[in-house]
C-alpha cells in the first residue's frame, strides 16, 4: 500500500502542507504536484473541476508523493465514493454542522462493517496498491470542516465521532456565519479566538486539526497554533497574486 | 470594431504588455484577463491547449480588454485561421526563417487582396463587430518569431515582408540556436547582443519588437531597450514560482 | 456590481425575456447571448450540460448584457451553489413541491445570515464586481418551478417563503400532473386556467411569475396574461423548426 | 417505439446478456455494442464517466440492437433523470436497502400518474420514437441493486414495490457485506447461497434477476440457475485480462 | 457497406440536400441529423470542431439515414484520414486553387493503388460494413472547393483529375477573391454568372457541382440550376435567425 | 534524466514490448500502463485521441515504469513537437517514403545542433528530469514506418539517416502497398518476406526494427525474426477479442 505522507508526516511530530487546486486542468495539477507539498486538494466544491477533471487531475499526480485530497462538492454518497475510488488519500467535508452529519460522511468512507462504502476503486488500486482493501480505511484522512456556527457549537461531538480524523477549518465561511467578512486571511480576533479554539479542543481529543490560508504569514501562524495540516495557497491565488505583482513591477 | 488595445499602446507611444497562457483552461484564461495585462496569448505551441481549448479560453477573455493574441503551433493555413477565427487580435508565429515563412503566414493571415484568408470568422465578429470584414486587416498584430540563427540572418528581409507588424523574438530559442543554454531569463552577453540589435534593426525599420521575458526584471530591461510589447510572465510560470516560494517560507 | 437586467425590466414595469440552452456548448451560447434576449437559461436538468459545460457557456455570456439563469438540475446545495459559483444570477429549481421545498433552495442560495450558502464565488466575482458579497443577496432571482399537482397546490405558501422573487411556470410537466399531455405549447383550457391562476396569484401577493413557452404566440399570450419573465424559445427547438422548414421548403 | 431488447429476450424465456463500460469514452462504447450484446452498461457509480460521457456513450450505441442501460451513481432525482432523458432503457440503482428505496427510485424513474418523472426526453425520443410518452413506462426495465445485507434482509418487499421489474445483485458488494471478500468471481459457498437464494426468491416472485459476474464460468453458472440478465464482462476488464495474458504469452 | 445516400440521390436524378454543422456539439449533431437531410456536414474549416468532436458528431449520425460529410480543415494528409477514419462518406476541402492541389486531396483520400491513403478505418468499419476495404473508394464524395480566382481560373483541370466526384462551391470566399463582399446569399450578378458557370461546366464534365447555400431561395436556385448537393442552412444559423425572430416578434 | 525502458531492454540484448492505445481515454491509458509493457504507443494517426487526449493519456502512464510512444498523425513539425513536449521517450511516423522524409522528421525531432526542434518541454521536464536539454535528443527514439513500396524501396538510404534509430514496420500498410488485403496478422508469403528482409537490412545496418503485430503468435515470430519493438496488441483489439469471445461462450 502507498503510504499517506500527510499521516507519515504526522507520526514525525510535524504538519503537512497542502496545496489547492481550484482550477481544472490535469496539467496545472501535474505542475503542482511537483512542487514538493505533502498533499494536493482537488476543491470539487467551490473550484472548477468535474468528476471527469478530478480524476484527470489526480491521474496527473500519481508520479509524485504528493498525495491526493478531494473537497467534496457535498456530503453526498455517490461524490464520497467518486472521490474515494478516483483515489483520494484524503477527504474534507464542507458544512459539517452537526455529529449526524459527521456519521454520514464515515458511513460512506469507510467499507463494510465500519460503514456501507460500495466496491468498486479500480484506479484507485492502481495508485494505491492491491492490498487496498485492508489498509484503505486506516490510509485515508477524513475531515469534516467546521466552518458554520452550528458545525463549531457541535465540535466536540463531532470529534468523537468514530473514523473521523479530526476536523478541517474553513475560514472563510466561519468568519461568514459568525457575522464577519468571509475572508481567508482574516483578522478578525473573534475569528481568531475560534480557529484557535478549535485547534485546542481537536488537539485536546487527540485529533487532528487541519486549516485553509489566506497567506503563507497565515499558514505558519496556523502551524504554531497546533494545527497539522495546513493550505498554504493554490493554483489561482499564487498565479493571480505573483502575476498581478508583476505587472505591477512592470507597469512602474 | 473593438479596438486593439496593443495599438492603442503603440499609438499612445508605450509599450504593451503580455500574458502568457501554457494551461489548457478557460477558468485560468478568465482569471488572467482580469489582470490588467493589454493582452493574453495562448501558447498553441509549447502550451497544453488543443483548438477547442484555445477557444473556451479566448471566449473567457471577452467581457475584458485585454485582447487574445494566439502564439500559433505553426504556420500553417488551419491553424492560422482557426486562430484568427476564434477572434484573436494577434498572432506570434514560431520558427520564421526566411521572408518566405513570413509571406507564407500574411498569405493566410490576411483577406483578399492582400492574401487569401478564407471567409467565415463568425464566432469573432461577436467580438469584434460587424465591420469585422473591413477592419480586420488593419486590426491584428501579426508577428514572426525570431529564434532561430536562420531567421536572425534574415531579418531585414523578414521586417520587410509586407502586412507583418513587426517581430517577436523568443529568446530560449534564440539562444539554444546560437549554440547557449535555452533560459528565458538569460544572462548571456551575446544572446542580449543579438536580442538589442533585434530591437534596433526592427525600430529602424519602423517596425514593432516583441518578446517573450523570464522574468520582471528582464521585461523592464526589454522595455527600457525599445521593446513594444513585452510578454512578463505566464499562468504555470508565475504559480510555479509563487506556489514553490509559498512552500520554502511555510517549511521554514 | 453588475445589474441584473431582469430586475432591471422589472423595475421598468415590463416582462423580461429568456432564452433557453438545452445544449452542450459554450459557441452556442455565445451566439445566444449576442441575440439581445434580457437573460439565457443554462438547463442543467433536461439539458445536455454537467457543470463544466456550464461554467463554459456562463462564461461565453459575460461579454453580453444578457444575465445568465441555470435551471437546476435539482433541489441540491451542491447544484445551487455550483450555480451560483459559475456566475448564475437567476435560479429556476424543478419540482418545487411545497413551502419547506422552496425554503431548502433559499438556504443554499443566500449567504448568511439568510441562509447557509458557502463562501467561494472566485469566477462569480469577475463577472459581478468586488462588492458581490453585499449585492447578490439582493440581485440574484430565486424562482421555484410550480409544474406539478402538488407545487400548484402549495402555491400561495411557497409564494409566502422568504426570499423567494416568484415562481416559474413549467407548462409540461404541469399539464403532465393535471392529466394531460405534456406539451410546451398546450391548448389546454384547464392546463390554461392554472397558468392564469398562478400568474394572477403571484401578482396578487405582490411576486413575480415567469413560464416556459413553445411559441412565440404563447409568449406572447404569457406576456399579455401578466408573467414577468417569458421563456421564449431556445436552442435546439429553434433550429429544429427552422431548419425542418427550410428543408421542406427546398423539397417543395 | 424502439423495442427493449432485453424484454424481448425475456418474452422469448431466454437470458439476456449485458456488457459493462467503465471507461468514459465514447470510441470504446461504440465498439463494446457492435459485440452483439442485448444490452450495455454505462457505470455511472464506479465507472469513470460523468453525464456528458455517458451521453456521447449511449448516442454512440444508437445505431446498433444493443440497448443502454446505466448503471445510477446513486438513488438520486437528478441522477435517474439524467440516465432516462440520455436514452436509457434500464437502470440499475446500488444500494438499494429497503422497499422505500425501491419506492424512491421508481417515483423518479416513472411519469405520472405513477410516479414524478420530470418531462424533457428530447434526446430519449430520438433514440426511442415519438410515442416514448405512452411506451416508456412500459419499457425501461428497472432494477434496484441488492449488494447489502440490509437489502438482502428486505428482498421481499423490494420484489413488491410497484414498477420495479426485478433486483441486480450486485456479488462483490454482497460478500464484502455478509463479511467476505469484495470478488466479483466470488467461490465462497455463502455468497453463492445467498445469490441462488435471490434468484428463488425473485422468480417466485414473478420478478426478474440480474447479476454481474467475474468470469464466463460464473456468467453461465448464474444464467443455468435461472438469472435473466448476465453482466458477461466488461471494457477495462476484458482489456486487462487479454492484454495481459498477451503479454505473458509474449515474453515466454 | 451501407450506401451513400447522397449517391443514391444522385442515381435518381435529384440533388441532395445537406446540412452544416459549425457547432462542436454531439447533441446538436444527433438533433440534425434527425431532420431528414441527406447529408450533415461537420465543419472542421470554420466551424468549432476538433478532432474528437468530429468524431463525435459523426458517432451521433450513425442511427440515422443522414450521412457524414467533413469540410475538412485544410489539404493536408492527417486531417483528410482523420475525417475518413471517423467514417465520412463525403469531403469537402477548402481553397483547393489547382489540379495539383486536387490531386494531392485525391492522393491521402483514397486507398492504393488510386492513393496512398493509410490503412487503420477502425470505427469507419463499424459504421459502414466489413466490405469497407473494397467499396469505400468507390463510396466517398471528394469535392475540391471553387472558392478563389485562381481555383475558378483552373476548373476545368480540377474537374479533370481522376478520383474527384466534382466541385463545392464556396459562394463567400468566391465573391470576395472577386472583389465582392463575402455574402453566403450573395445577390451579386458577377458572383451569380460565375456559381452558374461553374454549375454548367461541372455538369458539361459530367461532373458533380455542390453549393454553400445562404437561405432555403437561394438553396432553390442552385438546385433549379443544376446543383448537384446543396447546402441548405446549418445548426447556428438556423438558430440565430429563428431566435432572432422569435425575440422580435416577442417584443412587439 | 528518467531511463527510456526500451532502451535498456536494447542494451540487455532483449526486444521490447509495446501495447497500442487507440482509443482516447486516460483512464484505459492507466490501466494499459500496468499490465507491464514496456512501452505504450498513443496512436495519434488512426486512434481517436487529439493532442489534449493524447497529453492526459501520457501523464497517466508517468507512474509506472511503461514509457510513452506516440505514433504520429503526420510527419508535420507542429504534431512532433507536440508529442515530445507531452514527454513521449519514442516516435513512429507514418509513410515515409524517403531519406528527405526521414530528415524531416528528425529536423523537428531533436535540439540544435542537431535539428531545429524549438524549445518549451515544460511537462516533458516533469517527467524526465532537470537535464532534460543534454538528455533527450540521446533517450528518445525515433522510428520512421516503412509501410508503403516506395519507403521499402528506399528503406537503405532511410537507414541511413542521421538521427533514427530504426524503422518500424506497418503490415497492414504494406500489405494494401504490395498489392494484398490490409490485415495486420498477414499470412501472405510475399509480405513476410518484405517484413523479414526489413529485418534483417536493419540489423544489417546496426539500426533497430521494429513492427505492429495482429497476434501474439506474430509477436513472437517478430521477435524470433529479430525485430527489437514488438506492438503485442492494444486496447480495443484486445477488449473486441476477448469481449466477443466471453459473449459467444456464455450464449453456447
Amino acid at each position: 500500500m502507498r503510504p499517506n505522507k500527510v499521516r507519515q508526516k504526522w507520526e514525525q511530530g510535524k504538519a503537512a502542507s497542502n496545496f489547492w487546486l481550484s482550477s481544472d486542468s490535469s496539467v496545472v495539477a501535474e505542475f503542482a504536484a511537483h512542487l514538493g507539498y505533502d498533499s494536493i486538494t482537488v476543491d470539487a466544491q467551490h473550484g472548477f473541476s468535474d468528476n471527469s477533471d478530478m480524476l484527470g487531475m489526480i491521474q496527473a499526480m500519481a508520479a509524485t508523493s504528493s498525495i491526493p485530497f478531494v473537497r467534496l462538492r457535498w456530503n453526498e454518497p455517490g461524490q464520497i465514493m467518486r472521490a474515494l475510488d478516483a483515489g483520494a488519500y484524503g477527504l474534507i467535508c464542507p458544512m459539517v454542522n452537526s455529529a449526524d452529519d459527521a456519521r454520514h460522511l464515515i458511513q460512506y468512507a469507510k467499507y463494510p462493517p465500519y460503514g456501507e462504502r460500495s466496491w468498486g476503486p479500480h484506479r484507485a488500486i492502481l495508485y494505491s496498491g492491491s492490498d487496498y482493501r485492508h489498509e484503505i480505511d486506516e490510509t485515508v484522512i477524513v475531515l469534516p470542516m467546521i466552518e458554520t456556527k452550528a458545525g463549531y457549537t457541535e465540535l466536540d461531538s463531532i470529534l468523537e465521532v468514530d473514523g473521523i480524523d479530526g476536523v478541517y477549518v474553513g475560514p472563510s465561511d466561519l468568519a461568514l456565519s459568525l457575522g464577519f467578512q468571509p475572508v481567508a486571511d482574516t483578522q478578525e480576533p473573534k475569528v481568531w479566538a475560534a480557529i484557535e479554539d478549535i485547534a485546542n479542543r481537536a488537539n485536546a481529543a487527540n485529533k487532528k486539526c487541519a486549516i485553509f490560508c489566506g497567506s503563507v504569514a497565515m499558514a505558519r501562524r496556523a502551524r504554531d497554533m497546533g494545527f497539522h495540516l495546513v493550505t498554504v495557497t493554490g493554483d489561482i491565488g499564487s498565479m493571480v497574486s505573483a502575476a498581478g505583482a508583476a505587472l505591477s513591477e512592470f507597469e512602474k
